[in-house]
């Protein structure tokens, strides 16, 4: 293809998964999520992590503040998000620049009318105004240090009826130091094929004075396609958010048009070696929002390299370019054969010696089998170490003798007057000793834990430093709602080691209580000192 | 833009749901269900619907039967799909083409391979063997009455490594008077400008002596904008899936590139008065096969529409066209405002007029303060609209006098053998009448659940048909875990309506015990009679 550029030419990308993302119906992330998806965000290698508008959202201030002292971006530069100054205002008295500067951050990205409509009549002020409320805010955070990107709002539904006003905005932006001009489809709503006519235009117009950006929503089901083709036209800098977050259809999905660009296209977009960490990243986020990838997503989805169908197995197996578009390898995932599944033996070595645990063969092989049967229950152990090294200590022959567990009761009462109360009483064997304790709890998780710990508190006084950091649950198989598989895992801490349990039943109460134990057995194992 | 065309110009719909699409993992479809997904199918009014592969599949032999007999399909076509006669074999002999015959529909599509590789590593023959059988196979099934469609198989890997072979596959099937050349990207790598070279290559070659068809899969994210692309190069033959359906990462999304091709390029897709039948179809089939359609699904589904930002919802009803890409009536959808605490008064308004609930003043005053104090609690009325709507109907002064609960009990134990057993008793009055229920579930939820419905059904029969279809947990502020409060949200089905319910608190059980309770309580404020 003509269009093929020469390779390594560089396209950025700018995650918006904590701004924009975050506008997902039903998905709400507190700070400390919104930090540990930067983390993710810096792993994986992005250029800019677009991390919240200050101001708009008290807890974006709150999370600038934080990722400033607590963050150590190793790749990726934080961006604050804003607007251009209000109408008629002045910058040095605005509140959202102001805001904006607050937030301390290198480069800053503001949002700018870019389709007259929008300026007459939502701002209820003249096309003048509009053009200097860009220019002056522009000049202002350049003034102030910042390297500044322009997201011009509706640039595609506007430079359709009004091209000459959508110029005016870029000229002005140009002018005064912006070095980013985002064409943002802000409805969605626009095709391929005038994304690559609108963005040529707008790259003969500017030429090298400005990188031109593409932001995509996927009201079309083009976001992927739109981006590409703006980055076909001249555009080297790519917004979107992981697994396709955002508010009604989504963004442009990087987890897909990474990969697009990169593997299929020649460019460069994540640095060197980064590319296979992007199906971990995309499963690691949505475990953070607790928000279920899409099995069918391209490159990094379960289903994505899954083949049916035993009779091309080996034929896949002999010519794998004739039947995967790309190698799964490349991007963090694997072909999956759905009939027989194959739990690759080469990553339970590398795990094994990771762990300093010797395993033979059939030690090895226990443990596939035993990761295809729980994995065919609903359990993952992707997200679980803890349980995973649990499960691979068994398979050698390993024997828990922390304690055992001789039976548990859970009462949860609404009494009449509408309060709820809950106790569970837990009978433990600790070697030759019986320990019998009831806790009342906020839930009954929580009283389970309680008793538990009570109950092994005098023979393991140790545990008194392992905590429970976080709980998730996640229905498997909604279809059958409360019948159906509950997955529930559990984080925990000792102060200087982290873990993660899981715990996989119908009951809930058993699932959260087979987390808990795992839990508390890897504390004991790993208990320094 | 110069590629549009001329209004009015027919694009032909080639559904594959019931063949390609039941490949997706997970699904499994009765020949029941594939009757009933035919007749929505026929009601959308696609040209086409392949039904199946009879021969290759049992069930299927029995789907081409019962639908001769049972369907009385008033704008759709049915199609049987096959494949090319066996390499060095006879037409007069073969199994694949007799069975093709006896599914006894007027058109049927058979799949050949248009990659050399595959003719010679696949099939272990010759090319020209490999042409043969194609040529053969169309002119068998032509010279007995049939219409031919051919889906050229990975034919733009093929055509990408030896143009030669894929064009002479094309000129055998266009010779022995095939009417389509389905142009296949099997493993779905293909990118829209990739495709639109390849089709207009094939365009050329020719002309008008057959319909140029597209079937796309989305392993790039693009399935539709191939598709589009195949179109503006001169294809006029769509094939792809309801939902996006199929193997792997899925097919070409019908409910994105319908609206697409037929609202924003003008071509003709349905016939008149059919594209708003879009939305209630697709949601139709993801219910017969069990599988919940995506909420952010261009076109159709529930966020597709969606409006966030209490400060835009006046702007939006001034100006529709200025923040929605097309009209959501269009295909059957509608506009939907999405409360949440930052929701100002018109949109408080917005949804009382939506839900035709008059409120006067005081009463939006009561909700907003509401919302506030609960979306404090962790409360998240954006995906719970039936708890929203109670919310509202409390405030303008509604009491429910379905049932009244005094008190609720669930006991989990772990016995000694490991197994763990559940059981709720609940106490509920319905007028004067005390109602005492014990039931048993594999689950705590599933338990009162149970005992409730147990408890109510005397009274309100009309509970039989409502159905708990999905059951979510949040656990809100990971810091103090099993201490944190926990967020359930859980949905309902009647079988024509759906609805969402919310429940929060520190104790699992009660919050899932207050969105049972005001799923069941919703489900009888809007029971049909």
């Amino acid at each position: 293809m003509s269009t093929t550029p020469q390779p390594a030419t560089m396209v950025e990308v700018f995650d918006t998964t904590l701004r924009d993302g975050l506008q997902v119906e039903g998905v709400s992330a507190t700070v400390d999520d919104k930090l540990r998806i930067a983390e993710q965000l810096d792993r994986l290698g992005v250029h800019f992590i677009e991390g919240g508008w200050p101001g708009a959202n008290p807890k974006d201030v709150e999370f600038f503040a934080r990722a400033a002292k607590e963050l150590q971006l190793g790749t990726s530069t934080m961006v604050a998000f804003g607007s251009t100054r209000r109408p008629r205002g002045k910058v040095d008295d605005d509140a959202t620049l102001r805001n904006l500067l607050d937030a301390q951050t290198s480069a800053v990205c503001i949002v700018a009318k870019s389709w007259d409509y929008h300026v007459t009549e939502a701002l209820q002020t003249t096309l003048e105004e509009g053009v200097a409320m860009i220019a002056d805010s522009v000049e202002f955070l350049n003034a102030n240090g910042r390297m500044v990107m322009v997201d011009l709002e509706h640039f595609f539904d506007g430079y359709k009826r009004n091209p000459e006003f959508s110029l005016r905005t870029i000229e002005a932006s140009v002018m005064k130091g912006a070095t980013h001009l985002v064409l943002c489809d802000t409805n969605g709503g626009s095709l391929p094929h005038e994304v690559s006519a609108i963005v040529a235009d707008v790259k003969r117009a500017v030429g090298d004075d400005a990188v031109i950006g593409i932001h995509c929503h996927d009201d079309t089901g083009c976001a992927v396609a739109n981006s590409m083709a703006a980055v076909l036209a001249g555009g080297r800098h790519v917004q979107g958010t992981l697994n396709g977050l955002g508010e009604r259809t989504g963004n442009c999905n990087l987890t897909t048009v990474i990969p697009n660009l990169q593997v299929k296209l020649g460019y460069q977009c994540l640095p060197e070696g980064r590319l296979e960490r992007l199906t971990s990243v995309s499963h690691h986020v949505a475990e953070i929002l607790n928000r279920p990838l899409n099995p069918q997503a391209p490159y990094v989805g379960s289903s994505a390299f899954a083949h049916k169908a035993g009779l091309h197995v080996s034929a896949i197996k002999r010519a794998k370019d004739a039947y995967e578009h790309v190698d799964p390898e490349l991007v963090g995932n694997g072909t999956r054969f759905v009939v027989s599944e194959m739990a690759g033996r080469a990553t339970i070595q590398l795990k094994a010696e990771e762990l300093g645990l010797p395993m033979d063969g059939p030690a090895v092989n226990q443990v596939i089998d035993d990761l295809k049967r729980l994995e065919h229950e609903g359990y993952h152990f992707e997200a679980a170490d803890a349980s995973l090294e649990l499960l691979m200590r068994y398979a050698s022959g390993w024997v828990q003798e922390y304690f055992n567990v001789e039976s548990m009761r859970v009462i949860t009462d609404e009494l009449p007057n509408g309060d709820f109360s809950t106790e569970a009483t837990v009978k433990v064997w600790v070697g030759e000793n019986r320990h019998v304790h009831t806790a009342e709890g906020n839930g009954p998780v929580n009283a389970i834990d309680t008793a538990l710990r009570a109950a092994l508190a005098e023979a393991y006084p140790q545990l008194d430093r392992v905590h429970l950091t976080d709980y998730k649950v996640r229905i498997l198989d909604g279809a059958t709602a409360t019948g159906a598989v509950t997955r529930v895992l559990i984080d925990f801490t000792d102060g200087s080691r982290n873990w993660t349990t899981i715990g996989v039943s119908a009951n809930i109460i058993e699932a959260s209580w087979r987390a808990l134990e795992e839990g508390l057995v890897y504390g004991l194992l790993h208990a320094a000192g």
